[in-house]
């Protein structure tokens, strides 16, 4: 929980970074983020003029705009909501700002590369080279019957289809290219054209609540051409991803809201990779998409009340190869995006790609695989038992920064590593600047080497152990970097509050393992591999993830951090219809736990709130 | 062609009705109108109050809007062009004016019934009745697997898939109704919902150049339950398709407008129907369209641009099965909408729809048909040579009113029938009201009772026979009703300049079935069936055709007029795959003819445009 803030008070949340800074009333936006450690450009000097510093206000309270800041809306009317930082004056106690891209100095560090198995091409586009004839009296076939029979005549003979919008494309590429080709196929439908000579292009896109990763691949070799990441612009509307479904289900204009910022960051991202790879939109020809399932929903524009009440079900959950005009993504005329399909309620799309991805479902070795992050999917495969189960568990944002008072996402200032030497606290940040917050990995690793110095107790209490615990506003908090070490001049610290929110979400994290190993049968010794995905598992130490209990020890396991596997999934999906179908019977095959159905769920989550005994940990180093 | 207007002189067209009125500058459009015989609702009495007239010029100069005019303007911003028609002054000597149909007190004789064969229905679509229990803990499936389950447990088992956007439906309909639902199933697709014990329904539309006729029938039955036909709104921006085919390729907003424009009547005809039928449009869960090439390729929004230059190219000439979506048609939400493939060029898929419905392609029989409209086809299949190849005429839009002086629509006040008894013009009109004008058939009747009289030589020249035949402002002109007996107050005449253009009209026709004839290895002898199609073929008097040329004399023919073979078609193809199946078939093995490539075609086109001698006419009555 975030402390309250007092009488005159005004806690600023800046996205898509996530970090809060409390200022006073009447202070501006552009001195919060200052005071936040934010590097907000403003070229003018904060005269008002220059308009960098445009933010747009998401929610809260603020003073009217002054005659200046009146004067630039006027002239630029730059959309509803946005403001100048320098002269925008918050007003209420709470005022989530989004600021955009390019007004911001430093970018956020997200993780979009996964190691996945080998990818295996079967790819279910080509590309053929036509080199037609143009119309005269003597054949005057149709446009289309040109292309069909060339394509014969090329030994694909087939009753050639054509969607009318490749057509349409076909008329006017046509007779500006000469007549020369380059006609993009799946199975016996024609889907889109470009010049002569050209490749076939495919995305594959992994929506996460946080970031939304995309890879440009070559069709035909499988080879990643380019591949990027963006904070997904949601973000703006709600952390969390039951407070975007909230705000999805109180009305359609606000649900066609969020699909449109994911569809628009698709397309964004795509038109980036596509100019790293000097390809053209029209180019790609096929779209894999995997998501979780509230992001899936949102990106469809499906229902999402009833994922809001038990029993939580999806509307749908099932592959599905969508006409990728319909979610408005920008790629030849005739291509579709197929969406892996779900394992069902909030195991989604996404876990089904990590799955894939890492060959859990086949390797022959009992596994237990987890995705971290606002909801941490767990999946455990006993080949032994013949049991393979998978579940969600809301773990909460503390780990990407959020609930935490001086928590923030992995970007430029963060602190990402922990370490106590000599009694002294080390830490290292992103980029090597001065901190301004801590992200998930520095949060477990500061949390490990307090609880290792008894800085605090098993049930995660303080201890007045040395100055550096001390009373704070709501209770007593750690001084992690005093305000001249920091970034932006204040302290940063690590209150009871902040330890108690991290207990609860390690707790359901190791909970739910524990309660998957209990229904496959398995002890915590028969574990051979033990994966973790995701951007914050990439960066966590899996030392200090052991030592909090966030993983429980498991003495034969090789723990292994595969990045982002979702995304991997994606890509084999993209390029092999065999991928396609084994994650098909993923789906089918993996039984999908409700956790609150088990009794032995809520002991288990009693016992993981604690931490683990110092023995226990000793033998785990 | 039309005769030239003098100075001060403005000509007025009426659309959808077509009908036309000369006035000087500076009359109102409601006068105007008035003197054309129209009746357009003005409840005010004409004093610009109740803005009942409102009309929309589409092109020419009207004078600036008066006081009273521009005060309802500002208040009501009914839209670009709009003016009332009470108000508005003419000013260029040439001002097109369309008038909304609820402005009309009268509308317009549509033909929308076909004979058409029996219908064999094996319909394409499904309805389910289905009781589904909610979700629950114990069983969390989604919406989805839930009807997926359900359609395998009465005995359908299939890898059933279902459109994202039935999805959305689905989870929206099953919880206001209670989980009894109505589920719609084209193979192992799922594609709309409806409440519980619903049919399905289906929706058959000939698009014609001239009017958009429907019919929605019952899917299971194949019985039809409502039809009805509306004016094509393309015509207020051009009476022929190559008009409107200019005006699409001149810009993307054109295009688009063309398309949007015909997609609208086409929903809006629907509701009308479902109704009658007392059916929701999400009912309508498979739709069948046919039309001409160039309307086919406007509603698609295909371009357009290859189709006005030789060798007048298609975009797409096969069949397609297209996402209703994709063409904004109201229906169940993964509805498609199947086309017909056309043969080619301007043979386009509702000749094969008419093809089709006649069942031409396997009656054995040596059969002509035709299909009259501002474009002619013609079809020409001898069994006996093995021959059978279709073609199409620009016949202009004549017989439809048009580039005659006194030319209309079959509307209310049409002049549809013509005979001289005892030297005495009798006539019939539409509904019996007082003539305002002439429409195809009547303009046959009248020139075969003409020739019959000595009135016209076999040239086609106007003879000073008698009194009726006087000097007109561009020539003789012959008297049909003198002003005291029409509707209008004015002479309604027949010039020489409308007799040259029924002579071209009809020579093209005649000519082109000649030439097809000739092609095929036919002689007028071995034809066993002359079918007329459409609209003017329903109401035309084939001996009147026969008198003046239009149709040869066909010893051994049987003539049969068919009504709307295309709307027939349509609705075969609509209940039936086997009917789908046969239109491939046709659009395959009927060859297409260019006539331009036939040198018999000019010469028969010579001899076609002069009249029949009368020692043939006498044998053919």
């Amino acid at each position: 929980m975030a402390s309250p803030t007092s009488a005159g008070e005004c806690r600023v949340t800046f996205q898509p970074i996530g970090t809060r800074v409390v200022v006073k009333a009447g202070t501006t936006l552009l001195q919060a983020g200052r005071d936040a450690g934010l590097l907000l450009s403003a070229h003018c000097g904060g005269a008002g003029l220059c308009g960098r510093c445009c933010v747009t206000v998401i929610s809260g309270e603020m003073e009217q705009p002054s005659e200046v800041e009146q004067a630039y809306l006027d002239s630029a009317e730059p959309g509803p909501g946005v403001r100048l930082a320098c002269e925008a004056r918050v007003s209420s106690p709470s005022v989530v700002v989004q600021i955009p891209q390019e007004s911001l100095a430093t970018g956020q560090r997200l993780q979009f590369s996964g190691t996945g198995s080998t990818l295996c091409c079967e790819p279910l586009i080509h590309a053929h080279q036509l080199r037609l004839s143009p119309p005269t009296l003597a054949d005057p076939r149709s446009d289309y019957r040109r292309v069909a029979d060339a394509l014969d005549n090329v030994g694909h003979a087939h009753a050639w289809t054509m969607h009318p919008r490749a057509a349409a494309q076909l008329s006017r590429t046509a007779r500006v290219r000469d007549w020369a080709l380059t006609a993009y196929t799946r199975g016996s439908e024609v889907i889109g054209f470009s010049g002569p000579d050209r490749l076939s292009f495919g995305l594959a896109v992994d929506v996460g609540c946080t970031k939304i990763a995309a890879y440009l691949l070559d069709l035909q070799s499988g080879a990643q051409l380019a591949a990027g990441g963006v904070p997904n612009p949601q973000l703006a509307y709600g952390e969390d991803l039951i407070t975007r479904l909230v705000f999805a289900a109180r009305s359609p204009d606000q649900a066609d809201l969020m699909a449109k910022l994911v569809r628009g960051a698709i397309n964004d991202l795509a038109a980036k990779l596509c100019l790293q790879a000097e390809a053209a939109s029209h180019e790609i020809a096929d779209i894999c998409i995997v998501g979780n399932t509230a992001m899936v929903h949102l990106l469809l524009g499906l229902p999402v009340q009833q994922l809001l009440n038990a029993p939580f079900v999806s509307s749908i959950d099932r592959d599905l190869d969508i006409d990728a005009t319909d979610l408005s993504l920008e790629c030849a005329p005739g291509a579709q995006a197929h969406l892996l399909p779900a394992i069902g309620g909030f195991v989604g799309a996404d876990h089904v790609a990590m799955i894939l991805s890492h060959g859990i479902a086949h390797s022959g070795k009992v596994t237990i695989g987890i995705d971290v992050g606002t909801n941490t999917e767990i999946v455990a495969n006993n080949p032994l038992t013949g049991a393979f189960v998978a579940t969600s568990v809301p773990s909460g944002p503390a780990f990407e920064g959020g609930h935490v008072s001086d928590g923030m996402r992995a970007a430029s200032g963060a602190i990402e590593t922990v370490v106590f030497v000599d009694g002294l606290l080390q830490f290292r940040t992103i980029d090597g600047s001065a901190p301004i917050g801590i992200c998930g990995s520095g949060t477990v690793d500061l949390l490990a080497e307090l609880y290792r110095l008894d800085y605090i107790d098993e049930r995660g209490h303080l201890l007045r152990r040395d100055e550096l615990v001390r009373a704070g506003k709501s209770g007593l908090e750690f001084l992690v970097v005093p305000a001249a070490k920091s970034g932006h001049g204040r302290d940063i610290v690590f209150t009871q509050h902040d330890i108690t929110e991290i207990q609860l979400a390690k707790a359901a994290i190791c909970a739910g393992i524990i309660t998957l190993m209990e229904i496959t049968r398995t002890s915590l010794g028969d574990v051979e591999e033990m994966v973790v995905a995701g951007a914050f598992g990439t960066f966590l130490d899996l030392g200090s993830a052991v030592a909090i209990g966030l993983l429980p020890r498991m003495p034969a396991a090789e723990y292994l951090q595969i990045g982002n596997a979702a995304g991997a999934g994606a890509k084999m999906a993209l390029i092999s219809s065999a991928s396609r179908e084994q994650a098909r019977m993923i789906a089918a095959n993996v039984t999908r736990v409700e956790l609150k159905q088990h009794e032995s769920f809520n002991r288990a989550l009693a016992r993981a709130t604690r931490f683990p005994s110092k023995t226990q940990m000793s033998e785990a180093k």
